[in-house]
């Protein structure tokens, strides 16, 4: 508890020298907004090498924004990759490891309240914070309604629809994957700090978000734009299982359910990139579109490509770290380019903090990210690679140190299984034609240490020739030496480490969120989509929106 | 031997009745180039998803034009597949089967006399031809310098530098890979008939080729461009082992030697789509790139990606024969466009024809392509798929027919193993760090039948689903009726077959090139690159040159 103290005291420092300068939205000092998509495979785009998932508005935000290959997600899972990203810390930090790896519903833990997140972090710094969609880290501490860990009290203002637990495919609705329908407890939708639909319906969820987006956006149009920038959070529930897509999406796919899904998530994001151009902010607005970890490769047909990297959401190799990145601020982000720097999803926590404070001051907490702006702008000086040879990516599974990617290298200390044991889930078969291989993929969600294989000699990749990890370096010199520069920073990681209380495992009963106990049934937004298409359009009057054609300029200007 | 007098007389038929039509270059009879590279893997380019290949003119070629996601070679080893792409006939047809699946030099066989190249159906049609680069369609049938099956006796009247049997690692010059350095018996090189160097070397062997194509095309310009088109077949000796680079390009890739490569063949290309922009035939001049096949994976890190496709060179999975392929020709063929019709290297022989001819007359013998002009130009008013479920693309190995595609589905018969023997190469060690995995893959060149599966009943993979060939269909009424559309293809395919001789595996020592008896060895262009240097720069004020921004508006006028 001594440790917990005295973080809370050096946060109390850091948050009151913080200075707030409420500059007005700039190309320096932009609005943010993150996208973050669920189980999105690092190949599963067309712009990164898909063969047959169709062109898409995410295509346009590549061709017109830069993508990254090289990017890394804080965790391989939910719960602790999500914690990571909006802390700037690794999960090991923060305590986010344990019990089922992510927040189930009758965990009481969530992300510790003495860390700051991004939102708090940009509050401080002026700006206005929102957020929709997925949360995944935490909902209740004491009882089934205190909500103590909800986005609400992790410095976001304004929370729209949002789901504080994911949808899993017990949240179906079609009874043709979960035969009894789905499981109210497990399947829930807020508004805010309160439940508005349990069990959760998806047909309609899309433009519902959208919807809150504009409402956000329109919001701050009229209120405060003017002053200062705004921080927006949409937190996609696809494409993680259970699969879902409107009407208007249903087989718009050759892929199937899956693309699908993508397809729908992707109008989403063309609705968001349009918005900022019809009222004329698109320059002075930062979007990131990521994947919070690889694909869920159980899922077969249903679960997304890796385009050949090994493994998938869960493990330590590529496969389970390495995500779709895209930049997009017409003026700013160069258009078309493909950057092979290595970064991470946890670069954007000190990244925002740089872009956001008139006078910069670092953060005190140990910091696992480091500024990207001028990389993510395309006029960094530094040589090619050097983010990867800066700053290490630590991969790892619940508490076990896995592996570090250091430069072009990456040397695995312990690895899971990719294949282990046979599931003879009856609705497997839906996604995996014929049944599901016997040797099918593990998710080593808990990674018990029975089931980790350990390398002794270090196994090491040398990731820009061989990015799908099939060929170790031979053991001799070289690779020694590459092992002792690796062992160094993990020392000094190993250093920075403080013991902190595990936040996953301690479940109860008793938070378990239910609207109207003892059914835990209800439905407040049953015809909101009628009423929401109505309010859909914009009122790009309120500014002078920048012409299309102007765009179009800035976007060929940059690209390089 | 009825069937060939028969298969002579057929052609004479049609060769009478080929009408000359004469008629200057046009954006609709456009000159062609055929780009052919070798082992070039579906993954290995930056815009087909590769993480790490640094963005090359191969990029830029896709941005300027459409890039095929599901095209096909003839088949998944060099010489059948080249017979095929050359005559639009299956190898089977032709006879290029037994014997090592590929001409050797002791190869007293060729592509047979009586089927007609493309070089010499465009001929016909009235247009100038020329090739350099790698061959791999026979050399000397009766001695060692009668040259019968050489290009020059097959269509193309300009015949520069060119590899009739490709390059192998026992090619190499720096004695890293051939431990007693180049191999005379299997390394040189020819111009037009005649052997200039033997044992070849590399390293300036790319400027040379270009220099070739530059008096090919200067010569064209001089000559007769106003007159008629021309078809230029450029077949690099990238990105097969034994690989190599010049200066310029060694260490111009992450990747190692192999990307050095693709870089080189890359600048090559850019050199190619160069000249026509500065001669003014840019809008007149068709430009196709491909691969012959899938990449070697034998050589590991020196083989290339199949951005996870199945399996690579020689056997029947996607990763064998599912290539690169990408049209150019700026206002014909949209910028930036991605197709995902199934269009085979097949495809181009009954294309050509027809945008060669004033009167189309279509080919007489069974043809196993289909007219893809409207595809390449993007102005089909066809329904998506309809190439695919028109024209099916067969599998062969050797003489074993493996798999069929029809429409989205792939029906396997017989698969070869991806992973089978160990081999004890100590070059290996080189590719493969850490020596070559136990479970190396395995080259099914010569596809014995014992080491084949047969399936019963034969597997099927949803290609847009599954391009991975990961997940079977279940066996049911719906897999049954997709396997009796197969059997109804295959019938009519067998009944279009006639019994050919094998031209492959007739040995004879007699045959094999020697430029200087007893030895071997001469260089007769040791000193050419220096002047080659001199020479490279066109003369385009010959011609009037279409202006740099014309071309790039008409580029983004395609931009679909």
């Amino acid at each position: 508890m001594l440790h917990i103290a005295l973080l809370i005291l050096l946060r109390y420092v850091e948050e009151t020298t913080s200075s707030i300068c409420q500059s007005p939205p700039s190309a320096d000092h932009p609005n943010i907004i993150v996208l973050m998509v669920d189980d999105l495979g690092y190949g599963d785009i067309q712009s990164y090498g898909h063969p047959t998932q169709e062109k898409n508005e995410l295509d346009r935000m590549i061709a017109e924004g830069t993508r990254f290959t090289q990017a890394y997600s804080a965790d391989s899972m939910c719960s602790p990759s999500r914690a990571g990203f909006i802390t700037g810390r690794l999960p090991i930090r923060l305590g986010v490891t344990g019990g089922a790896r992510v927040f189930i519903p009758q965990d009481v833990g969530g992300l510790p309240k003495h860390e700051k997140t991004m939102a708090e972090m940009l509050k401080d710094a002026g700006y206005a914070t929102g957020m929709i969609g997925k949360w995944h880290l935490g909902i209740n501490a004491h009882n089934s309604t205190d909500g103590s860990h909800l986005p609400s009290r992790r410095g976001f203002d304004w929370v729209g629809l949002n789901m504080p637990f994911t949808n899993t495919w017990e949240c179906d609705t079609s009874q043709k994957f979960s035969f009894y329908g789905p499981n109210s407890t497990l399947c829930f939708l807020y508004e805010g700090d309160e439940i508005v639909q349990q069990p959760v319906d998806f047909t309609h969820i899309t433009d519902n978000l959208v919807h809150d987006w504009k409402r956000f956006l329109r919001l701050r149009m009229l209120k405060d734009q003017q002053e200062k920038p705004f921080f927006f959070y949409f937190s996609f529930p696809h494409v993680h299982s259970a699969q879902f897509a409107n009407a208007r999406f249903l087989g718009s796919s050759v892929r199937g359910l899956y693309g699908d899904n993508i397809n729908e998530m992707s109008w989403a994001v063309g609705q968001v990139l349009d918005s900022l151009v019809e009222y004329g902010i698109a320059r002075e607005t930062l979007v990131i579109l990521m994947s919070d970890h690889g694909p869920h490769q159980e899922l077969c047909l249903n679960g997304g490509s890796t385009a050949g990297l090994k493994g998938g959401k869960s493990n330590s190799f590529e496969g389970g770290f390495r995500i779709p990145f895209v930049a997009w601020q017409p003026g700013s982000v160069p258009a078309g380019r493909v950057s092979h720097e290595v970064v991470s999803s946890m670069d954007l926590y000190p990244t925002f903090r740089k872009m956001s404070m008139c006078e910069y001051e670092p953060p005190q907490l140990p910091n696992d990210g480091t500024d990207i702006w001028d990389e993510l702008r395309g006029i960094s000086t530094e040589k090619q690679g050097w983010l990867g040879a800066k700053r290490p990516i630590y991969f790892y599974c619940n508490t076990h140190l896995m592996a570090i990617r250091l430069g072009n290298y990456k040397v695995h200390y312990k690895t899971s299984p990719i294949f282990l044991n046979s599931t003879s889930d009856p609705n497997l078969a839906y996604w995996c034609p014929g049944g599901k291989p016997i040797d099918d993929w593990y998710v080593s969600q808990k990674c018990p240490s029975e089931h980790l294989t350990t390398h002794n000699p270090p196994l090491i990749y040398d990731l820009k020739q061989d990015p799908y990890e099939l060929y170790p370096l031979e053991d001799n010199e070289f690779s020694e030496e590459i092992r002792r520069d690796a062992l160094s920073f993990l020392k000094r990681h190993r250093e920075s480490l403080v013991k902190v209380p595990q936040q996953l495992g301690n479940f109860s009963h008793s938070v378990l969120p239910c609207c109207d106990p003892p059914l835990c049934q209800c439905d407040k937004i049953k015809n909101r989509h009628t009423e929401s298409h109505k309010e859909l359009s914009l009122q790009p009057q309120l500014f002078v929106p920048l012409k299309k054609e102007l765009i179009n300029e800035i976007l060929l200007d940059n690209n390089l």
